[in-house]
């Protein structure tokens, strides 16, 4: 029976609530990366969520505009909310190089809007996380955003997985000696889909460039699938582009980033030379990169970009050089979620401090502020309930450890503490409640035997 | 000189970038307040910053409504962008309450949008940081409220500031004894404006409340002008309301909180009744409360709330009530940068590691990779440009070291640590290199000596 007077609480259709599980998740996930990304000194910028359309749109195609979430302002301004957060560094950048000087290496964490089909679950909002160094040509941006990337997916607690990197310019020499220059961007294309559809229905779709014939579509599919170790896959490149200096620079490029990674103590073959990654947009100009989960091949990659040559002529005649990435950080949340499914949870502070009853709020008051005082996150549990329903509370929430000063307890100097997931339970003095707390958090004790009932109840 | 094929990069009015000195200062903000969040067991949600214009608006009045972003989506709804965090709220208890259970206790920061005048330099985007306990009644939930934000300024760094605490029962039992219940509104409205205003003009608008004569007036300002010790203000409150349920109910749960106050170890007078709190929102019905920096009076209030007894009403018959507080971060960010007006740095890692040449990029890479892996966040600077030109950037940047491993320091197996703001500098083994940054880390040299020159270069 519902009240025609309320309003039916919901949200738009691709639109979505956190919850506190699904939160603390993204949270976790934003602050390792911003960590990771400090401690190569990226800073932080932010940007408005609006801004003028012609801004935004710059000379965005039509799928570009149908997706955008545009309107015109209480003041008559064509403004739209921002789909990514590549245009509007490009505007920041024109706007603000003259006073941050180059080089600049920036991180930006920030929701975005398109208001795209849904039905193959995607999301109209989502969080979007970039990583940049502008202003500079240097390989060595090329190879810290290649360690960042590396850090980030170690720091996440990944293990088994491969940034996979390449640079353009070694296809480009190829094309040249092929004379096929003019066709990059359709090979680009089409090479992107290899992992997706094979090499034969590649081949067929690069039979169809102007000038392609059978020995032309074999070279660039034989540089594609080249496979080997790093030195392997170094000592074959150098004759497929023979007297291309683009070529050269392409491969000699490779060679140095390979070096940095044994320099830098990368473990072996997680960050890997891969001739496949073409990465389809066409306006990364030297090294590109993807990086795949080896347990989850099939979401694609989570974390890919490359080197441009020019981020932001569409605002300014200064040209601005760079190389970053983009981590989907929906997509890794999907992932985690997949590889560790109970790793969830949603208590914000693993102690719970029970209440009996008025005389008790005060010692209840002192002891979660010793916990706090200690580095233990302590939720007072707010009324007077019957400790079964307090300890049902704690199950829900997924908090670790309860802390139980009643009557008795309180009588005594004592208070009982609880390892809730393994039921063990014991009483110690007042004064070791924090200590006790530590190490039962530290070293928590095995879980109850298969079958054995959850203690409920103290 | 203006091509005019280009787009003028520039932000909306009221919309702003944030730059990295600001953009860190926020970030710090925001990751303290999640902390001391968390240490209490307030978990984090998200809700869309797009959602049903209707559900926005509730019974919102003209005001808000002109001030909303609000427009036809691609699908033909009509939507509007979120204008604070406490609507989407109440949305998000009624739709999810029934599987999160009580007591819930959540945090949510989040960009809210208002299409306000911006004269008086407010901006149209801004970050909003709420945290509530809902579905419980209990006096626990305001002590927490009260201790979280306690512990929130003390982290952010505060040390002369006052939480001011009053509960509005206190004055309803009042206006009761005065035979003014029916026209509390308009009491708390010009109580509201006592610090503001002073208690004469307050006064005269009292006066103009029906049924209020002199000795009424005088009675309404004596409760709000109250001051004295905790003690003294318990002592004299009880007879102002004798006879009301209400006010004396008010006044015990005063004298609660007081007591838990002590019990958690606050500083004395850091957490004050101040009975002229009054909050001019009709919604709250208990304890309110509003936070002050003792050095910045002007400011007002930068964190404020209190306890309600119907949070969701327009979404849902269920009756929620709770109690809460909003953190003004933007002010709070204002009144840190005029107290701490050198405190900014851009810099996100302390350390920039120098480059001079192409054969010195691998141990640049190891230093900075053993840097890294010791805690220390480090830089590598780019390009091969002089070393002055690398130092001039750590300056701008606001790097604390320099590591400089030139061809010199090569041969003799040698790095110089440079500490940019003493300009001392100590030539140290290889293997060396990371104790001395973590020592001059921890405890800087002294600064130069007025008036002499800082070096330059190495």
């Amino acid at each position: 029976m519902s009240d025609p007077d309320l309003i039916p609480p919901r949200t738009l259709k691709g639109f979505r609530d956190l919850l506190p599980e699904a939160a603390i998740a993204r949270e976790t996930v934003v602050a390792t990366a911003v960590a990771v990304f400090r401690s190569y000194g990226f800073s932080p910028i932010d940007t408005p969520a609006l801004e003028y359309a012609d801004v935004l749109l710059g000379k965005g195609g039509a799928e570009t505009e149908k997706q955008m979430y545009r309107f015109e302002d209480g003041g008559g301004r064509d403004v739209a909310m921002r789909f990514d957060l590549t245009v509007p560094f490009a505007r920041f950048a024109a706007q603000h190089i003259g006073d941050l000087g180059t080089p600049f290496r920036r991180y930006h964490v920030g929701l975005v809007w398109r208001g795209e089909n849904t039905q193959r679950g995607r999301y109209r909002e989502f969080l979007q996380c970039d990583y940049d160094t502008i202003g500079t040509e240097s390989v060595l941006a090329d190879i810290d955003t290649l360690l960042v990337t590396y850090d980030l997916f170690g720091a996440l607690g990944f293990t088994r997985f491969t940034v996979r990197y390449n640079d353009r310019r070694v296809l480009n020499g190829l094309l040249e000696r092929l004379g096929l220059a003019d066709h990059t961007v359709a090979v680009l294309r089409s090479l992107d889909k290899l992992h997706r559809i094979g090499a034969d229905r590649v081949g067929e779709e690069l039979s169809l460039v102007p000038g392609a014939g059978d020995a032309t579509v074999s070279a660039i599919l034989r540089l594609a699938g080249l496979t080997g170790s790093t030195a392997e896959m170094l000592g074959a490149l150098p004759e497929m582009v023979t007297g291309s200096a683009t070529g050269e620079a392409g491969v000699a490029a490779l060679g140095e980033i390979a070096q940095a990674m044994d320099d830098a103590g990368v473990a072996p073959g997680r960050v890997a030379i891969d001739t496949a990654i073409a990465r389809g947009l066409d306006y990364y100009t030297g090294m590109v990169f993807e990086t795949f989960l080896d347990d989850l091949p099939d979401i694609g990659s989570c974390c890919s970009g490359g080197r441009y040559d020019d981020l932001a002529s569409l605002y300014t005649s200064q040209r601005l050089s760079g190389v970053g990435g983009s981590l989907g950080v929906d997509r890794l949340l999907a992932a985690l979620a997949e590889l560790q499914p109970s790793g969830g949870r949603r208590a914000a502070a693993p102690v719970l401090v029970t209440v009996f009853d008025t005389e008790g709020r005060g010692e209840a008051i002192a002891l979660a502020t010793g916990l706090r005082r200690a580095g233990i996150g302590a939720e007072v549990y707010p009324d007077d309930r019957k400790l079964a329903a307090q300890l049902r509370y704690a199950d829900r929430c997924g908090h670790q450890l309860a802390v139980i000063a009643g009557p008795d307890e309180r009588a005594a100097g004592t208070v009982q503490v609880k390892h809730l997931a393994s039921g063990t339970a014991a009483t110690v003095p007042d004064d070791n409640v924090v200590a006790t707390c530590l190490r039962l958090l530290a070293a928590p004790p095995a879980a109850p035997a298969p079958g054995s009932r959850r203690q409920a109840d103290a």
